[in-house]
This record gives structure tokens, sequence and C-alpha cells, in this order.
């Protein structure tokens, strides 16, 4: 058996998320069954995280673990023809048999895109606004986030993790044209995490959250307190980074 | 009676081109049915020119008359509210009675994007290409479009035009990423010019047609000598330009 990495990016619209479900269709499905035809073996996937219903990845990576020594450039080639137009493969590489797409990931980092404006091309990939936040008040709010580690207060509550720590390295706001942009780096994340510090920081941006209130929000760790998720097609899923080493040839 | 210019931007892929057509669905049409229902009025646009089925618009303008004075703002607001997702109002602004969208307009943008690699977020705004054309040879020839006027070569032959000059004040081909990208600015086009252009330009740059070659396609006025026209989804019409005075207020 050899295992190795794929690197995969889509447009979560069509999908219920990336995680397999009885009822839905999800990217990790469609992609295993791409996968198992063209290998013509029967394949499971580990990705390095689950995404919402919906929300973006411009970079995931999985790993599968195959009989065959792959030709990877070819399987690249022929999943691509194969697979919807609104998921693709960027790369498959051989590493070693212990490496594993969630546990080795080190950081992850996402983007959410507000729009000001209509505009039919940013549509299916920014949430719209119609008032300007302060982006001043947001990144006051957004670069305390670095100074806590506990984030409960924006994990969703059915959640199967064991510790709500994470250690979050970047997190500002940027304005480009008439598009905000939110930008955070973290080790890890908890499920719907983003959404809810976006949404808490628009409270904040909106006037509607002071800071001692983003404050006691954190503090307090309870979900309820916090602003409600922003919508997941604002979402992208930007970066997934590992050692160096993790890659084989 | 008033006349207004109406600005707007679209995204091509379900409509059927700009103009009003008998038995498909136009922006033409679908834009006069929303204005006519909040000005509660029956109007008529006259646009700046017409895109072809599957063509995106990053600015076009139109003109309208209407019996009242508009609160322009609000008139855009509303409009963007009732229009579909894929078509959006910039702008509404008073001219001169005799202001005209399409003969008053003195230079045109289209950009062509071509990507090579299978992008989940370019899928409808790209031509996906798998072999990489030589872009100097692209650009050599692009450079030439700026010695000829005349572009029969280049036109639909079912066509209503009385003449075939344009000129053509820039054309080149950049590298953007993963993207390549066509920019062409002229006073006019004609039907379907651009992507017939393109199709042209990518048989230079793939070696196919020499550049002795491309001189004789424009030289001998046939558009059966000229290459195949480029897929829509790869063609943005980015701006339409008029003199500064012809917005009143």
């Amino acid at each position: 058996m050899m295992r190795y990495f794929i690197e995969i990016a889509y447009k979560g619209k069509n999908y219920h998320g990336w995680q397999k479900q009885p009822d839905d269709i999800t990217v990790q499905e469609v992609l295993e069954k791409a996968i198992s035809v063209i290998l013509q073996e029967e394949l499971k996937l580990v990705g390095a995280g689950r995404t919402d219903a919906g929300v973006h990845a411009k970079q995931l990576f999985a790993h599968f673990d195959c009989q065959k020594n792959l030709e990877t450039a070819k399987i690249v080639f022929k999943l691509n023809a194969l697979l919807p137009k609104d998921i693709s493969v960027q790369d498959i590489f051989h590493v070693a048999d212990e490496a594993h797409a969630r546990f080795d990931a080190i950081e992850r980092e996402y983007e959410y895109i507000i729009s000001f404006k209509k505009n039919p091309f940013y549509e299916d990939f920014s949430h719209l606004m119609h008032h300007q936040p302060n982006i001043n008040l947001m990144n006051d709010a957004a670069n305390e986030l670095l100074n806590y580690t506990d984030f409960q207060c924006f994990s969703r509550s059915k959640t199967d993790v064991k510790t709500y720590h994470c250690t979050i390295k970047e997190a500002y706001w940027k304005l480009d044209g008439s598009r905000l942009i939110f930008r955070i780096k973290a080790n890890r994340f908890l499920r719907n995490m983003v959404r809810a510090i976006v949404g808490t920081l628009l409270d904040v941006g909106l006037g509607k959250t002071s800071l001692e209130q983003f404050h006691k929000i954190i503090k307090d760790k309870d979900r309820s307190k916090a602003g409600t998720s922003a919508p997941a097609k604002g979402l992208f899923l930007m970066r997934v980074e590992y050692p160096k080493s993790i890659r084989i040839n």
C-alpha cells in the first residue's frame, strides 16, 4: 500500500460541504467515486477538515491509500476530465505511510468576502451587505482574537472535539475596491468558527456590539452570545499547510 | 420627455446576448420589463451595442426616455432588488435629449480570458485550454491589427453594417498567473469580431497560422479564412466610453 495526498479546489454552491453524509451530495463523495472509477479500486479519502455546506475551498488536501504506484500527472488529468466543473484537482503526490491530511496540517487560512454593491461576478462568491461597517472597529476586535486561545464561544454546540483551543496567528480586515476581505490564519479551526467570528465582528463594525462586549463573549464561552454566522457563500478555505518534509520525491 | 443613461453589468451565461429576440431570453428584455414595472411606464432601451449569447459585460450603457423626473439613486436600488442576481445596475443619469447610447460611444474595450488549469472559480468566466500558445507570436500578430482598418475578415457574414472600418487603438496579450488575458480597444467592433480575432490569434500562437498568413487573412476580407470564434464565456465587454459632456449634472 502507498499513501498519496490529493490537492483539490471546489466551488461550494452545489455541495453540502466536504464530509460524506447519508442524504446529501458532498465533495468527498463525488471525489471518492471519481478516484475509485479511475484507479479501479475502492478508495476512502481522509480530508484535512470538513467545510460547511456552501463554503468554497481554493486549497484542500485529503489522503488515500492505494495498491498501485500511480502515474500522478496522468491521474490528475483524467480526474479533472471526469469530475464536474466545480471541483478541480491540482496535484497528487506520494507521502510517507503515516502522513495524515488532518493531523499533520500545521496551519489553515480562510478568507471571508463581503461586497457592498450588487455585482453579477461576485454573486456566488461573496456576501452582499448594504451598510458598510466600521473597518477600524472590526480590526480592533479582530486583533484581540490573538490574545485568546479558547474559542468555545464561536464553536457549533454539537461537535466532537476534545478541546476548544486554537492558536490564531493572523486576523484582519482589508478594503479591496467595493469589497471587504477578512483573512484569518490559525493552527486549527472549530466547526463554523470563521463564520461565527465574521458575524460577531460585523456586529462590532455596525455598532451593535462594543469591544468590551466582544471580550465578554469570548470569556463567557457561550455561542448564544456571539453574532449570527455569516452566510457560507462568502467563505473560502484558502490554504492548508503541512511540513515540507511530508512530500516524498 | 427626459432622456436617461443606465449603466449595467451582467453575467452572460443565462442570456441569449443583449438584444431582444422573439424566442430567447435576453438582457434587454429582462431589463426593459424591470424598468417598466418600477417606473410604471412602458419603456424601450437602446443599447451601446449588442453582445453575443453567453458574453459577459462589466459595463454596458443603454438610453431610455421617460416622462418622469427620476430620483435616480432610489430607482437604481429598486432595480437591483427586482433584477435577477446576474444583472446589476450601477448608475442612472440624466443626459441631453439627443444623446445616444450607441452613436455617441467613442471607445469600447473588451477582454478575453483563457485559463490553462481547471479552476472552479474561473469556470464560467474563461475558456479552458490545455496547450499554452506562444504569447510572443500572438502579440506580434495582435500588434499588426493596429495597421489595418477594414476588418471584414473578422465579421459575421450576416450583418447590417454599412462599413467594416474600425480603428483599433490597443490589442495585446498578457500573462496573469495561470491565465492569459487579451485586451482590445477600438472606436467600434463588428459582430463577433473579438471572438474571431481571438480564435485567429490562438491559431498563430499554436503555430497553425503564420504571421504572413495572418496578414493575408485580413487583406482577403474573407471570414472563412480566419480562425474559429473563441467560446463566448471567455469574453467580457469591459468599458464603453462617451464624451464627458454627455452627463447632465
